[in-house]
């Protein structure tokens, strides 16, 4: 028998790093967790223990802070191509490197109506990139994740397919709660990252909060179908949205109605509703 | 040898909660997690396990949903104070009952510069109280956690006790960087809990951003004192903050400098600062 | 612009089933964590909210507990292709579906020397197997999860590449931690899945313990390599090992010398390896 | 208006520690995670700043591990002891040193069914030390965390107190699962601290297995009365368990019957049952 090294990728995850831009009426911060991941002639690396090929994942890690100190992160996408960029051009034994970043979103302080030059909030959100690059072409797919919503109207559920299983029952007015994980690909040429980034954004949140929903497969694809019609730069979108049902409490053991007010929100089991859509 | 049972207490946890309240032009949420604890006489339940004193658990869960058809939630301080009376009342072998609340706050998706009548955003942040509940007095401590921030200014740590493993360098400019969890007691008499909580959050976030620290226990002790100059209901304060450490990378081993801009935030180890003020 | 939907599925995550079969000497136990995801014919859902192909993720659920009535779960391998079976049938609009089950581990508590008949503690790690199934084909994919292994002796990292952002020496003794992730796909014919399962956790702890590793990557495929040698029943195998890192740590500013013993575990950053093996 | 400190302490959290004793025929593994706490005279940190008498937790860090190069760890109550001792015999302004240590559990890979030398397994089990310590006294408060425990029979739940809000039913025979957590006092006189653990480990482990079980309540006294009886040196037992609910699932509305075989475990929300129990 005969075993052979079909794929392989090996680098460092979870790169912690904040940035910041001290200028004279305000500070900017950056904070991003940096994930890089490469593919390539490494073999001999896992057959014989031959280690001449390897960079290591610690050097990966000083890149990161080097990098960061050469060219400091604006936009996160530009940073990840930077380091894709760096990894091929002096490996010549990596066939393809991934940059995965995810930044921690902050807000500024409020103070006396303005925001204040140097003191920040964490939100929950985050803006994702992962750029994969090898000697003939980039992709560069953005994202966000940890996107909670919750209507309290404009959701129902009804005429449904029902099998002998099916104890569910229709509804016409029921709370949709989820958290929105969203990927989208760049086309070519050049992109305002940031900008365009707080437009899909806004775009999802305003669609999820004013579709007319018959399902959460319907909601999604409204969100998607909006965000490829507004940025042409976009040729696909991919979403991921569980449904985090809300139930009705039933309150009829104590003569008691619900009118559609009480509910206990579970975390599992949950709907898992995922499409990709594209332009075409 | 014989055996005593010195302390006793049982109940729910996490019992989860979404209300809404539907208006003519708007939808209210309220996002809760609450736990009630018993005290009492249970001895015989111990050792004998004999149960007839016991009011099962799941009748506590029950009763949260009842309370909240009978009396819609508004303020968690109250809504608790509720489930206390409730339980004492009712329940002669009670001798304390503890209801702890924990809001998720919610804000509403901002559409053309105005909030959304029925659509939410999920913040990180979370609002608390714990309310204990004798035959003979009720206490009321209210609070805040998951608060997290950051400021870049404004923060030094220098003159410090050394010994001999003492590695640690004076710094004039560093990132300070926290996750506030701040509980209040709040004295006899009526109080508006909900612009009282809103109150005390801005004077926690402002006196963070601007306070010129010297450590984490000056910033954390100017946050109490702010609380209790200017909320006479409170009487007491208790802050527990994390310094979550943000270090310098150290880029001399690349031939570059590191202008304080570049830092590698640290989850463990990190310090941790509490502190109960009081008015005297 | 037109839009298409290029990818969909949808399912019901994290149901939980706790089976217990009731035998006259003593009680079997399976913990299950069921999760569906269907793939078909759903178009209209998305762009017209039409819901008459839509079989409710609720009844994913129901099935799964009616399945498990019917047909009590022995292996997972056998109950998710009971699933996977059933909803193709029922389902024509359906093209695929895949059932992942992940069932954490319970040991019996010993008593006496001997397995307690009834009574059960829990272990870390978790049994995985996801099925794939079309009209046309099945796959039968399992695995192994949150496997903690660590070595303090056989394990080193050296003459490895270096560029000018390369700080790491040299070691030919290092501590070696990992947690495995490992999924191996199962040829035709039958298979005794529990007794295969265990061979090949065994044949990865093993390996892992007795090999003279050179890198992680070095380990990793020495692991993979035993389980397509002893087990002809696997065609391919993908394992996933974070590098755990715990560095020594610097005593030189006390003037003391770590002898490598005193070391200090990281989570992050991390390493991160993987690569799958065919045979040939 | 005045303010005054009413309490304080603060320290380091989550320092990280792994050791290894490199014997002739085996190496031991201790991997310890330790917190500590001071308490005394930091009135000036707080009100002006004044950072003379902070000791940084930065070397309270480095300390543990001058401590465990200097006295390796064998026993986490002897370790606690030793840094408690020595922060209070450096630091005059300390009244009150805490320290915290949580040992992260570590079984032998078997091979051949031996014990091997050198590779070690991941428990979910935890062994806790909190040691406490002022000028005139120190106490020391061992434990255990993370022990899963369940039980397929022996344990009911009937004849409990019932009021207009309470759906429960009788139950005589039920899944009964939960996660110890205890925490014992020792008296004072030396104690073989391993060996104390590990037999209450197992007292308690056993007890709940075999105990007819008619409450959580009567099943958690069981446990710690057992203790004390069986460990003189041991003054009392706090314990703290969960009630994880497994329900029955119902399936009639399939015309099928749940013959106490399927359950659904539910996190939340959950019961939770606490006592100290006391020698008189």
């Amino acid at each position: 028998m005969a075993v052979k090294l079909a794929e392989n990728n090996y680098g460092k995850s979870r790169v912690r790093l904040v940035h910041v831009t001290r200028r004279d009426d305000r500070h900017d911060l950056k904070d991003l967790t940096v994930g890089i991941q490469l593919e390539g002639d490494f073999e001999t690396a896992h057959t014989a223990g031959d280690n001449r090929k390897v960079l290591p994942t610690d050097t990966m890690k000083n890149t990161v802070y080097v990098m960061a100190r050469k060219h400091p992160p604006k936009e996160i996408e530009d940073f990840a191509q930077r380091l894709v960029a760096h990894f091929l051009e002096r490996n010549p034994q990596v066939s393809q490197a991934r940059v995965e970043i995810q930044e921690s979103l902050w807000e500024r302080v409020p103070k006396e109506g303005r925001p204040h030059p140097s003191a920040f909030l964490a939100t929950a959100e985050k803006r994702t990139t992962e750029v994969t690059g090898t000697r003939s072409r980039v992709s560069i797919q953005s994202g966000l994740r940890d996107l909670v919503l919750l209507k309290t109207s404009g959701s129902g559920f009804e005429e449904f397919l029902r099998d002998e299983y099916t104890t569910l029952k229709d509804t016409g007015d029921r709370i949709l709660s989820t958290a929105v994980r969203a990927r989208w690909l760049y086309g070519p040429g050049a992109v305002a990252f940031g900008e365009c980034w707080l437009g899909v954004r806004r775009t999802l949140v305003e669609t999820f909060a004013d579709h007319p929903s018959r399902s959460v497969q319907h909601t999604l694809y409204a969100m998607g179908e909006a965000v490829l019609k507004l940025f042409p730069v976009i040729t696909e979108i991919g979403i991921s949205m569980p449904n985090r049902h809300c139930l009705p409490v039933d309150l009829s053991p104590f003569q008691l109605e619900n009118r559609n007010d009480i509910f206990v929100p579970v975390d599992e089991p949950h709907g898992l509703i995922e499409a990709v859509l594209k332009r075409t």
